[in-house]
């Protein structure tokens, strides 16, 4: 974590800063290992210092190796306190990350004298590229959301309402140590499956719909993000060739992923295929996303990206085809970009019928 | 949801607004029912303006009834196309709930000669108060978070890991309707029940071990919260101390909770109890949050609390006395209050002894 609050610090320059105001929980835990703290303030030279409120002091402490620990008391005026370390530290330039506008306000207020800029983009530059232990942590994350989507594949059965899938993927995912789900699973199944996010109701699945089934583990806070899409019985035609067009611009995407490539480019590779086959317009959403901490989170892999790939970036490759009352087809791995070229993370196979 | 528009149009008038823009996903959901938009642009007569992109627009299109819906292309200034809005609607003075300080920024800048004013007040004031069918989610969430309590009390074993103790309590509930969970269970045994948020680990629980646990369901949305406090085997005179005097604290705190009290006062009732026992310095955290669509929302039940208790709050009573190094006790249920008193909508028993 030291190494992390070291390369944040490198950044200072770049923006004319001497101070960063670390104020997102999960930014915090990025650069601390700890969830639960108010705010993390980092000055130029030296380490962090954490402020934590009285619930949750005793367990920052006993975690938290590289910051000094602040006890924040409840009623206490945290900005204040804040604001009186800032000028301790004489910290005359500060970035931060992400700040609700009344909180700014008051900040602005008791840190007079003090320039506040926003600089989001330090420390979503150091996020996107994971290290060997976020890596290790997102592939444990990766097996475990495999189970699920290998319990899902076997447990569908004719007439199973959709939430009992959620229920028996996220059983065999937790019994393996999953820290609950990185986000609400989805089965969504007939023409809900046409909703890219359709959640998971009390509908029971029927015999040839379509499933759309999209599901993620977490562990140590790190997320997976995997979806495939089932059938009970045997498709249409239709849905066979939608599903095969799917199959393939989400392959077409991944053969182009790697170290130094326009995210763009690789959108455009699944976009490109399924526009041929005429279904352009039922494909409204971006091909992916980075994956981390967060379950959405930088790069975007989409029409409009400005990104480009680095080897350590974590992300989606999800292209879909949803069609308004009949149904829709997603096909989803999470894919660690490499030097040379890219890994599936989830490996799970992808089955269209099952049951 | 027409009517929840309608009571914010209400407020309009004491802080001289002619809109509201509604920013927060889950705000959206509390007007719209919806969770998944962008932004919802309220004028003060007439129905909202939903923003959606392109990815959850047809399902929008499909639940939302009380607002018109405008698609949002991918790439577009999302921004600059609510400015458009707010300028046809003629809007001078729009208050918002919660907006981050660059987006304000750029919303300013394309709102030129607009007044924008943070007014998350009024949002708070209208969730804080559940009408009936909020009511109801929260008291089957409940029923969903006590099959939760009472299934941990029969699983629990010698030996048996914390996040496995999770993975079948959230199985049960799961399997009954439980949209996931609430929020992120915790099973923390041992000395790891010293902390009060000390989440779920590989850790095998002992004989003897205080064990806190705290789950809670979600359903439509709203979630409950409950913690109880197990240990397999017989409790030392020392945890039964404990034990006796949080349950006393829990219920001399429900006793007070009716229409009209100061929350802070609830808090005392509860502290006042666990200070006479010398145990003032092992309760670091207020008594308890309101409950509703977030797991953590006004009103607050500490000492600086300036909320007065209304009918239709739904709170948490939940005392704790925590011994670093030793282990916690935690109790906690949901409470409605009401005119003349309150009710648990959490309803599981508290047996201190499983197993």
């Amino acid at each position: 974590m030291a190494n992390r609050v070291q390369a944040l610090q490198k950044t200072f320059g770049k923006d004319k800063l001497d101070g960063y105001l670390v104020a997102d929980e999960t930014d915090i835990s990025y650069f601390t290992g700890f969830l639960g703290a108010y705010r993390l303030l980092i000055p130029a030279n030296g380490e962090g210092v954490l402020y934590v409120y009285s619930v949750n002091y005793d367990a920052a402490k006993n975690m938290v190796k590289n910051c000094s620990i602040e006890l924040l008391q409840r009623g206490e005026d945290a900005d204040k306190r804040l604001a009186n370390t800032a000028r301790k530290l004489r910290l005359k330039s500060i970035g931060f990350d992400s700040i609700e506008f009344s909180i700014y306000s008051k900040l602005k207020r008791v840190l007079k004298g003090t320039k506040l800029t926003s600089a989001s983009q330090s420390v979503w530059d150091l996020r996107k590229v994971k290290d060997a232990s976020e890596i290790a942590c997102i592939r444990r994350a990766a097996l475990l959301t495999d189970v699920a989507a290998k319990t899902a594949a076997e447990v569908i059965k004719p007439d199973m309402r959709e939430y009992e899938v959620a229920a028996e993927v996220e059983y065999a995912m937790r019994k393996l140590g999953s820290e609950g789900t990185g986000f609400s699973t989805i089965v969504a199944s007939g023409p809900r499956s046409a909703f890219s996010h359709g959640g998971c109701t009390s509908k029971k699945i029927k015999r040839g719909e379509l499933i759309q089934f999209d599901v993620g583990a977490r562990y140590q806070n790190y997320v997976a993000d995997l979806t495939r899409t089932f059938l009970i019985g045997k498709p249409s035609p239709k849905q066979m060739r939608i599903y095969e067009i799917v199959k393939e611009a989400q392959e077409r995407a991944f053969e182009k992923i790697r170290d130094g490539v326009k995210a763009k480019q690789v959108d455009t590779a699944a976009r490109a295929l399924i526009k041929k086959h005429g279904f352009g317009e039922n494909f409204p959403h971006g091909l992916g996303h980075g994956v981390g901490l967060a379950v959405h989170e930088p790069p975007a892999l989409n029409t409009v990206s400005k990104d480009i790939l680095k080897a350590g970036n974590v992300v989606t490759d999800e292209p879909g085809i949803y069609i308004l009352g009949y149904g829709g087809v997603r096909i989803e791995d999470t894919v660690l970009v490499k030097k040379n070229g890219a890994e599936r993370l989830t490996k799970a196979p992808y089955p269209m019928t099952v049951s």
